[in-house]
Formats: C-alpha cells, sequence, structure tokens
C-alpha cells in the first residue's frame, strides 16, 4: 500500500528516540495482562521514580519550584536566581499529536503529513511551526518540559485512537478496551503515569471521552478560551463549532495549574481569537466557598439520560453517588433535561462535518491510505456537505437559536430551585458507558450538546465499576432506539469491573477541588 | 408601485405620534438653511428645553438621579426609596431602527417589513420581541428612556440612510450633505440634539461613519461584547464578521456611560454570544493615569494613509493634530502601516456578503420595491456568493491567518518604540474625508479593515473644517488610482467648511477621556 513507506519511516524514528534501556519486554497479550498500570509498571521503576510518576502535576512543581527536585537544564536559573523559571518549572507536559511544536513534526495521525506541513511539502512551516500554547509551555516552564506528542487518531477525529502510522491505542488499564478518542494517546499516557498531565483539543467529546474511559480529570473549555493558534484541525475553517484545547490530569489541581498558567501568559496577546479573559481568583474563590457552605448554596440540574440512549448501570450509579454527595455537602440537586436535543445533535453534525467530510478524503489521497476501522463510524455520522452560502447561514442561524433557547431553559431553572435563582451546573454524564471493546462505542449524544452550546465542561472520576453492585434490574428492557439497544447490551459486568466512570460537570474547574 | 400603500402607511403611523404642538415650520431648502442645528433649533425651544437638550447624557443621569430633574414616571419610585432606579434613570435613549422593542415595529429600512417581524407576517414574534440591550436599558432607566427609533437605511447595510419609508436622511449640521450609514438616523438625531446618546449598529463603518459625519462620539466594540440578541441584521447567519451594537454620544464620558452601564447587566446572562467581560474599572483607570502622565507613557501607531485612498487636507490635518497632541502629554507616536491590506479588504468584503447580495433581493421582493440610489453602490462591492462549503472554509482560514499576521505585526512594533513595548493602540482615519454630499462615499476602506480584525474602535471630534487652512498643496496630483482620483477632487473647502471631523482612537473608551 502506498501509505507503508512514510509510516513505517515515522514509526521508527518515533521508537528510534525511546533508548533501549528504557524499553520494556514484549508484553503478554492483553487477556494475559489488562492491565499494565502499578503493579505492572512499578516492577520496571526504582521507587525514586514511582515517586515522581505517581505525583500529580501539582505536586511536581511543588518540588520542582522549590528545589527539592533538580531538573538538569534548570539547575544553572535556579542555582543563579533562586528562583523558579516559572510556575511550571521543570513540569513535563505531554501533547497530542496535532499541537505544532518547533522541531517537531506533526501529524494528526495521518500518513499523508509525514515528512510535510499538514500535507504541504514546501519546507518553510515543516517543523517550524509552533503552537501558541506550546510557546505559552515552553515560557512557564522551560523548553524541558515539552518531552512527548501523543498518538491521535487519523483526522483527530474518531472516538477511538488508531491511525495508520503507530496503529490502534489500547487502554492502559484495561487492554481489552479502548483509550477512547481523539485526544486519546493523551488519556493512555496519563492513565499509564507516563505523563502527570498534559493538553488535548475537543471538538465533540475529543477531551472529555478518553478522559472518562481513562479516570482522569479534564476541562474542556468554551470556544477561544485557550489559544488555538498553531494547532492543527480536521475540517479547518469551520468556525462555527471549532476544536477547542485544554488541559487533561491526574488531580483536579491539576487541571487548574494548567490553565491558571496558561492564562497567566495572557493568550490574547498572541492569538487573536482568544477573549481577554484573565484566571479570576475571585469566582473560583467565591465558588469555592460556596461549595464549601459558606453564602449561598450552590443548585445543579441533574441530567440522568439524554432520552436516546440511557446509561449503564456504572454510569447511572455514578449519576447518584454524585447527587447523593451533593445533598449531602447542603446543596440542591433539581432534574434537568435538554430542549429540543435532537435536532439540535443534527445542527451539530451538520456544521462539524460542514464540507461532508471532502477534507478527510482529501488527506487520504495525499498517501492512498485507508481509513481506519475507528475512523469509518466518523463516515456515518457525517452530514452532506453544506450546499451555500444560504444553507451555512440558514444552520449558523438555527445554532444561535438554539443556544440562545437553551439559555432561556437554564434561567427558566429558577423557577423550580429554592434559592430562586437559576442552577449552577448541570451534572451529565459524558457517555453511557465506561471504555468499552474497540468498535463499541456508539453515542456521542452527551458530549457533543455542550460543544455546541459551548458551556465550559469539567469530567471528573466518581467510581470504578463493581461487577456485583452494576446490574440491570429484573424485567425486560424496553429500548428507546437502536443506539440504546445496542449500549444496553453491550454493558459487561466481568468485562468493566473496576473500569473508572467519570461526570462532567459543567462548571469550569473553579468548582473542582470542590466536589471531587 | 407595489411598496407605496405600507411605506405611506409607516410613515403617517410614525409622524402621527409627533403632536402637532412639537412640529416646526417646513424648513426652507437646504441651499438657503444648511445648518438647522444651535441657533435655528433654538428659536423653538424655552431655555429649559435647551438646557436639557444641550445637556451630555452623563449631565442628565446626574440631574435625574439626584432628583434636580423629573421624569414624571420615576417620580413614584424616587419619592418612595430616594434612590434612582438604576444608573440611566430617566436618560432618553434613541435606537437604531433594527432593535426589537416590545411593542414596536422595527423594519431595517425595508418596506416589505412593515407591518410583520423581519418579514415574517406570523403575528407571534411581531412586536413582541425585545432585543436584550433594549431589556437592559429598561432595567437601567426605567421604560421612559426608549422613546425613539431612528432611521436605517435599507438592509441597514449602506453608507448614507434612505430608504422607501421616510426617504434620505440629511446631515443636519449641512443639509448639502449625508448624514452617512448606516446607523444615521441615529447619528442625525443626535447632532441635532434631539437625543444625548443612542444605539447603532456596525458591520463595516455603520456606527463610526455617521459619527464622523456628525461630530459625535462613538464606540464600536469588537464581536459579541455588547449583545446583538434581538437585534435585525441583514445576511443574518453570515456569523464570520458579524454586526456589533455600540453606544454614540455628544461625549466621550457618555459613550462610556452607556457601555458600563450596559455590562453592569451581564449581558453574558441573557445572550449566549456575549463574552463574559465584566467592565473593567482596574484597565480603565490604569491607561487614565498612563495618559496623564503616571507609570508607562503610551505609544501609538499613526496610520497616515491606507495607501489607496490618501485623506483629504481636513483629514490629514487633524492626524497630524491629534498627533501633536499625543507628543505634547508625553506619549510616543511611530508610523503604522497595513500589512496585505487590499487582500484583506477583500476577504471582508467577500465574507460580508456571503450570499452574493440574495438575501437583499429576498427582502425587497416581499414588497416589490426597488434598491435606492443610496443602496446601489453595495450591489458593486458586493461579491460572488460563495459557492459551497469548502469555500467557506477557505474564507475563514485566510481571515484567521490575516487576524495572526497582522497582530504579530502589531506585536513587532515592539522593536520601533522607545519602551520596547508595542504600541497602545493605532490613530487613523475613519474615512478619507469629511462628510460629502448624497452619492459620493466612495471608499470604505479605512472603517471596514477594523471590523475584520475584531478590533474595539473609538471615534471622536478632532477639529472643524477650515476652508482657509485645509488646502491641497500647489503642484499636481498623482493619484494612487481611481478611487483616489474621485476622493481627491471631491473635496470641496467651500462646502466642507466648519464640518467636523473625526479620528478613530482604536483603543475602546477607557482612554477617550485622556484624548478627547
Amino acid at each position: 500500500m502506498a501509505q507503508v513507506g512514510p509510516s513505517v519511516k515515522k514509526r521508527d524514528s518515533v521508537t528510534s528516540q525511546i533508548p533501549d534501556e528504557w524499553r520494556i519486554p514484549a508484553l503478554p497479550p492483553p487477556e494475559n495482562l489488562p492491565d499494565v498500570t502499578k503493579e505492572y509498571i512499578r516492577q520496571y521503576l526504582t521507587s525514586r521514580e514511582v515517586e515522581i510518576t505517581e505525583s500529580d502535576a501539582v505536586e511536581i512543581v511543588q518540588k520542582t519550584t522549590t528545589g527539592i527536585w533538580k531538573a538538569k537544564e534548570l539547575d544553572a536559573h535556579f542555582g543563579r536566581y533562586c528562583t523558579p523559571v516559572g510556575p511550571l518549572h521543570g513540569l513535563p507536559v505531554g501533547l497530542k499529536d496535532t499541537i505544532h511544536v518547533k522541531g517537531v513534526e506533526t501529524t494528526m495521525g495521518y500518513v499523508g503529513w509525514v515528512g510535510t506541513f499538514e500535507g504541504d511539502k514546501h519546507r518553510e512551516k515543516y517543523k517550524n511551526i509552533e503552537a501558541t500554547v506550546a510557546a505559552h509551555l515552553r515560557t512557564l516552564g522551560q523548553r524541558a518540559i515539552l518531552y512527548v506528542e501523543t498518538s491521535a487518531p487519523q483526522a483527530s477525529c474518531s472516538v477511538e485512537t488508531a491511525n495508520n502510522i503507530i496503529g490502534y491505542t489500547l487502554n492502559p488499564q484495561n487492554r481489552a478496551v479502548t483509550t477512547g478518542g481523539s485526544s486519546g494517546g493523551e488519556g493512555a499516557l496519563i492513565a499509564f503515569r507516563g505523563s502527570a498531565a498534559g493538553l488535548g483539543t475537543d471538538i465533540g467529546a475529543s477531551i472529555r471521552l478518553p478522559s472518562h474511559f481513562n479516570g482522569l480529570h479534564c476541562l474542556k473549555p468554551s470556544y477561544y478560551r485557550l489559544p488555538l493558534r498553531g494547532i492543527a484541525t480536521p475540517m479547518d475553517g469551520q468556525d462555527t463549532a471549532p476544536f477547542v484545547v485544554g488541559p487533561m490530569a491526574t488531580t483536579p489541581r491539576a487541571t487548574s495549574l494548567l490553565t491558571k498558567s496558561l492564562l497567566s501568559c495572557e493568550p490574547w496577546l498572541s492569538d487573536p481569537l482568544v477573549h481577554e479573559i484573565p484566571w479570576r481568583d475571585d469566582i473560583y474563590d467565591q465558588t469555592l466557598r460556596r461549595a464549601n457552605g459558606v453564602g449561598q448554596r450552590l443548585a445543579f440540574g441533574i441530567l440522568r439520560s439524554d432520552g436516546v440512549v440511557n446509561p449503564q448501570p456504572p454510569v447511572a450509579r455514578a449519576l447518584d453517588v454524585v447527587e447523593k454527595a451533593i445533598r449531602r455537602a447542603g446543596h440542591e440537586v433539581i432534574e434537568f433535561s435538554l430542549p429540543n436535543y435532537l435536532k439540535a445533535l443534527q445542527l451539530f453534525f451538520k456544521v462539524c462535518f460542514i464540507d461532508g467530510a471532502a477534507d478527510f478524503l482529501n488527506q487520504f489521497a495525499l498517501s492512498g491510505e485507508p481509513p481506519e476501522p475507528a475512523m469509518l463510524p466518523v463516515f456515518h455520522t457525517t452530514s452532506p456537505k453544506i450546499q451555500d452560502a444560504a444553507e451555512i447561514m440558514h444552520t449558523n442561524k438555527a445554532i444561535r437559536a438554539y443556544c440562545a433557547q437553551f439559555l432561556d431553559h437554564w434561567n427558566g431553572t429558577a423557577k423550580s430551585t429554592a434559592t430562586g435563582q437559576p442552577i449552577d451546573a448541570i451534572i451529565m454524564p459524558i457517555s453511557p458507558s465506561a471504555a468499552p471493546k474497540k468498535g463499541r462505542v456508539k453515542w456521542l449524544g452527551y458530549a457533543s450538546i455542550i460543544n455546541l452550546l459551548d458551556y465550559a465542561s469539567y469530567a471528573l472520576p466518581v467510581l470504578r465499576v463493581d461487577r456485583c453492585v452494576d446490574l440491570y434490574g429484573p424485567g425486560p428492557h424496553t429500548p428507546l432506539g437502536d443506539e440504546d439497544e445496542f449500549v444496553h447490551h453491550d454493558y459487561d459486568p466481568d468485562l468493566y469491573h473496576g473500569a473508572p466512570e467519570k461526570k462532567v460537570l459543567a462548571l469550569g474547574e473553579s468548582l473542582t477541588d470542590a466536589t471531587s
């Protein structure tokens, strides 16, 4: 096949950068060794290395910025000035392979992008573009920190992570299931404790789904809150529902650290699309105080089902767990539903795949590579391309009207809360299931609607699947529809036992510490 | 003609709302009485009325919020609570006839919209929609303040203000010339002191041009800073370079008052597109302190010509006056030019008229009205409609790239300033001329590029044209091109003598008080 040459070359060039003494022996097959995290990986590490890899990003910078842990390249600065280079001094941060870094090749999972800048063979941009987030991270922590680019699926547009370059990325806590996508390389690496934190991108679930499937924390910010400049995206120029970039990490305070640090660089001075909204300690502190019972209590809407695909038992139980925790803390929870949901989802997929996937096909044609099986469902989701200016205008208007209707609906919750104020956030699933087997992520509805609405969304792990507890009730299942029937029957308590399960708090990370 | 019926009816219904005793006698022709402001209008007013009409918005609210001036409908509240209803207590504010107000018909200059909601004959929305800005103004100042909707040109998309409903709006300070457009009714009314302040909308110059031609202050905010929800716009759904709404007034502090007051209503809680950026006293105060010589001095770029159409003598002189004032205050001025300007303007007009003006023609067809002569030049500017999704994506990408290039260019001024910091603002003309005769606004380049870039832009009057001073130098004119030749020869010192001339400070209104 035409793509074999460049993909083999790329794979070899990536693996050749890993010193032999760092490599672990060939793994047994997944069925014999599902979980390669924790005990398994620790056997190859010194106790000092385990201390480092199992620290969260905040612990790491607490030690690197006080000189307890040294980073060779930063020693000179620290020795001289007795101050850290920046708030992320020496923190290793992983970046999804869509984020351009000077000197590094970005493929976004396309074979045809190997040896090029986004498929462009002219040399002036190749390995010569640096995303604003990458530049900011260098400023914040010195160049040592940008140490790895993590695998992205073909086109950065799949609910799994597979490409014709390095293949399929498995879930390190259960190699029988998927790591999710599209920021799945990042999710797998952090779950594996190969990194304490990293950046992914999200257009419909792509930060949240791999965080959810790997038991991580993440923030999907709203549009243009963090700088997208210099990050590759598919269907580039589709600006109605654009990608966003956001942090993924092992703890909530680590997602806050990354977000706050990036905003301290005033990204709006480098990327003209970023809104001039600094990190606001006052809002963060006030929300935290309210979460802790000082001042007006909080009110949450809870979305138990989107009405199309009901959550599997562990997801439903996680919602209950969160609800109880919130009530126990003295806050209010009211039922919440999504107005005009299916119509809005149709608008989302229509505008998301504005060109009817023509861009995907163009990029495949660069190398002749076929779509990966994990990519194929995207083509089923894809709407016919938008025909003309009148149609895009009509679609934009309809989306704007939906967002306004939704905001009115949100504000209307004031009629149902005890305080007479609208809810502060929605609690909802990211997905109706924990990480399923390859090819079995069937429903993107929960996560995607939040992109269309452009709300900030925080995902946090709640519990692990328990094969003895998380069971369907007795009696027959009446499916809501085809997708619901599939997801219902796809649940396997034995397969999922021990898998992390997560919830979205559409609240921004300010509330994270308080609710986790 | 088909449109005669509804337009006559509409005109009659508007004029019938003006009490007979408020009407002034028929005016002599413009050539006999060019200026109907000041002395002319004062003859019909009591000294008390003159005191009111010649106060700016800040003086008015100083008096209405302290009970010195009473507004009948607010008396009860004030008498009872001894506090004003809000910061705009009793302030009359004019609204462009694109801003929906409950109980009021909005035509946006289309005959076909008379008796309908934006051409839609179903009754549920007719006179039943209230723009978020209108709702906020009611909250801020009680309903008395929304007292007039001011004429908009056909489609709210013209450099003059003419429609088939109430005709052509002249410039009240010189009825031989235009009031500009598209917020030209608002500009004329405020210049006439029929209102102290109002709101207009702007996609390419539409707040700034009528402010410029009428000697007013205005702010064109960046996209979605103030709420557009419930405001009619042409080519609705063209979201790449959207309209913005902003204040027009007789003093800079009045534009600040309106902006600050509207932001105090937290418009992002009502319009989902508004960025959550409150009024920031810290930035305002710091900028003012710097302008007054405390802390780091300011640096300005000056754009003397866009290289396509040179400014006429009074505009060039106004730039000099501003430059000298800035230098005198101890600040720095460096030369500034626009990178890739013409290519960027083409992108602007391409995306602005994304549908090749199909929307205009659809609205004309509702009544059968013809385009007004003032509207016709828009059809010359209009690009062919964008053909498909790939083309809109390509255009969006090109615009994004231009905005990034421009920001880099702006940041690059750090190499030329004494402080080593980038400039704080650009000083530039809004238009190469003061208000010309009907049909003679030929060049929109200066103002429109700021919309494409989405920078906040402040316009302030600098001087009045002086027929003895503002003259071309001796020697032949070498035109830069056809438009330049037209504008050069269109200058008439006698016609323009005494006309206001203005400059844009792309600085936001925080700097206004300091530089005006």
